[in-house]
């Protein structure tokens, strides 16, 4: 393929990235809402792995899944059906969602629908499970899991559906626009973010209040409660946008992103489906208080998708307030940040960092590039622990295995050196 | 005095405006809640001038003042009615009040009420009017002001006035603090502490919107329609808290700063309740388009009360989006924020920077190290044009003269070469 049909590719990959218009259509349970969902089927993050590959927290919240969706009385019995294959284990990516860490989706589950209104194509996260450190996404199940778990489903889901569905859509790109400006990086922290979706969904709330006053009020406090409620919007935005400038012919752009407990890996616009995989990434971890470097423990993780499309750790010089999160001091983020304009197509048309004189954010990681100047993707991702749950967060960096691996197959399939 | 006796009561003036509490009490009418009001006051801002003094826009606010409360039935009854003293011209700060620009209260006008938890004081400010740059408190009144200031006081006052005694109270450092790591500064830009207040208001809204609810969106509307909603309760917070830090014995601390359409003045904490005078600041603007610098008037201004407990612009670093709005360039911010650490006391224990490493703000200027640094506080402004209305926003640099004019009060008063 000649420079000049490269470039074009790319440049219409960048270009879709940045015409996508994500809007939260609806909540509905995974099972209605997702094409190719069944009552056996737990997805999770990562490049799709057989069974019997996923170990540690993953394979635990893997078995979790199973558990809280009553496809197993107890541990033993969902091991079982999951080695024969009664429960089938799939990648979130492949059925249009994106997981949280472990990123477990069982049927009942609750999901944002988010359709990319410019090209029609929609994406999908469900929910965050609230501040506590044990978290089924973090790879612990037990009686408070589920419980929060089944308070997310019961309580929060069904009165954020009828008030999104009473407000007709929520655009979420103007949200993420906005809270760009307010120190949020989209990943990381949402906490601006979270108050602005509130503040979209305020009248619908409102005209449920008289009915459904309590829910609405318990609602309201999920939403609010910390800096990652919106996380999960900006994934399935970030997911419906990244889906619409991936399968460009002869595009070397990253259309996405995602770890399992095993390895990273990464997939191009202009080569299918195909997971490049490699290597976990180096961690710059900053962990809570009581915990060891040692304890670091990959479950997957599939958030990173919004770095996909020039957020997270693209955008970390509009969010200083994350070193108090994830460590780091304000200089290295700025310089951390400007480098990865190297590696990436161009300025994001709408997502601008005010730091940095409201330049657009580096959008379209291109491999080319990416092994051209030796520099990787920085991402910014919430650090689980051996014996599960959240112990930290962190600035991670790729390794350069998987795009070696990716720009191979390019060459492979489009020619060139 | 000795050294070290002046640097005490300096540190006690410190001491108190960061050991303050400030608390939304109540919304009421100015002539229920200010002590010495009168049907027949009306306040502006800035050092208090004769009556005749005022001119401009400043004078065209009072004016506008008189009719909005049908003291007058024009224009020319109004001023002879001023003129006779019948109706009365007095300083905001005199009724432990503050003045946004020209600052006009009346009687009838909705007041925030905000007290101090920690010292017992408590501060006013009226409402912000609203998006229009025609505002009655930039010099203009007309029909659309009248209606707008009635849309206010009948509309939007009372269900937040229900709202927050429902809520018994909301207690507003809390929002201040977390709205600094979220790009606002508390000046001239509070787009994130108007959600946060939004957020805090939110279960009294829900209890009122059986009832209420077309008024409930209706005040919603106005409290996030854009940055500037939550400015009034910024500086009926600050005038709360600088009024606790004010009267200490041997403080050469600034507790209030002004401007009128004639002057710029200054209170110091040891030296009364005497204005120390001198020319207006120079002025870095950016004006809205189809205006000119010619244009820029003076007509008040006393939300410059944040700058003098250490926020807006001596927390500028904390809010890089003004760029947009005030003009200016991130570094520029940066290094006029540090500057300001060398005219002040310490550094706030509650009011952080991220991008200083949440390094507390400058808090209390004192006039001995303005004098010896030879740098005056910058402080973040809306511009008013010579037509009235805003025109524009900016950065202004305070006139070293009433610092002279205070430190020859401060040396006659208490000695010192």
């Amino acid at each position: 393929m000649s420079e000049t049909r490269h470039a074009a590719a790319n440049a219409e990959t960048f270009r879709r990235f940045c015409a996508s218009e994500p809007v939260l259509e609806d909540v509905r349970p995974a099972l209605e809402a997702m094409p190719g969902m069944t009552r056996e089927t737990i997805l999770t993050s990562g490049p799709p792995l057989p069974w019997r590959e996923y170990t540690g927290g993953q394979r635990a919240a893997i078995i979790g899944g199973a558990l809280f969706e009553g496809l197993a009385k107890n541990a033993a019995e969902a091991e079982a059906k999951l080695d024969s294959a009664e429960i089938r284990v799939r990648g979130c990516h492949d059925l249009g969602a994106v997981g949280s860490l472990a990123g477990i989706y069982t049927a009942s589950m609750p999901v944002f629908v988010v359709r990319n209104k410019t090209f029609g194509n929609v994406g999908f996260c469900n929910f965050y499970e609230g501040t506590n450190p044990r978290r089924l996404n973090y790879g612990v199940y037990d009686d408070g899991v589920r419980d929060r778990l089944l308070y997310v489903q019961e309580t929060v889901a069904p009165v954020l559906s009828e008030a999104v569905r009473a407000a007709g859509g929520i655009p979420l790109k103007p949200i993420m626009k906005r809270a760009l400006h307010m120190s949020d990086e989209l990943h990381s922290r949402n906490t601006a973010a979270s108050l602005l979706f509130l503040r979209e969904l305020f009248p619908s709330f409102l005209a449920l209040a008289g009915s459904k006053r309590v829910a609405v009020e318990k609602a309201v406090a999920a939403l609010t409660e910390d800096h990652y409620f919106f996380l999960r919007l900006s994934m399935a935005a970030a997911k419906a946008t990244a889906d619409a400038g991936h399968g460009i012919e002869g595009s070397s752009v990253v259309s996405a992103m995602g770890f399992s407990c095993k390895e990273f890996g990464i997939r191009v616009s202009g080569l299918g489906d195909a997971w490049f995989t490699g290597p976990h990434p180096t961690v710059q971890a900053k962990l809570f208080d009581g915990h060891t470097e040692d304890e670091i423990s990959w479950m997957g993780g599939e958030s990173i998708i919004a770095e996909t499309i020039g957020l997270g750790g693209f955008a970390q010089a509009a969010a200083f307030p994350l070193q108090a999160y994830q460590g780091g001091d304000p200089q290295a983020m700025v310089e951390r940040n400007l480098a990865l304009y190297k590696i990436t197509v161009g300025e994001n048309t709408d997502f601008h960092i005010p730091f940095l004189k409201y330049r657009g954010t580096p959008t379209g990681i291109d491999i080319c590039k990416v092994m051209e100047n030796g520099i990787t993707p920085a991402m910014n991702i919430g650090i689980a622990g051996r014996d599960g749950g959240q112990i930290g967060a962190g600035i991670v960096r790729a390794h350069a295995a998987c795009f070696v691996r990716a720009q191979n197959a390019y060459k492979k399939k489009y020619g060139g050196a």
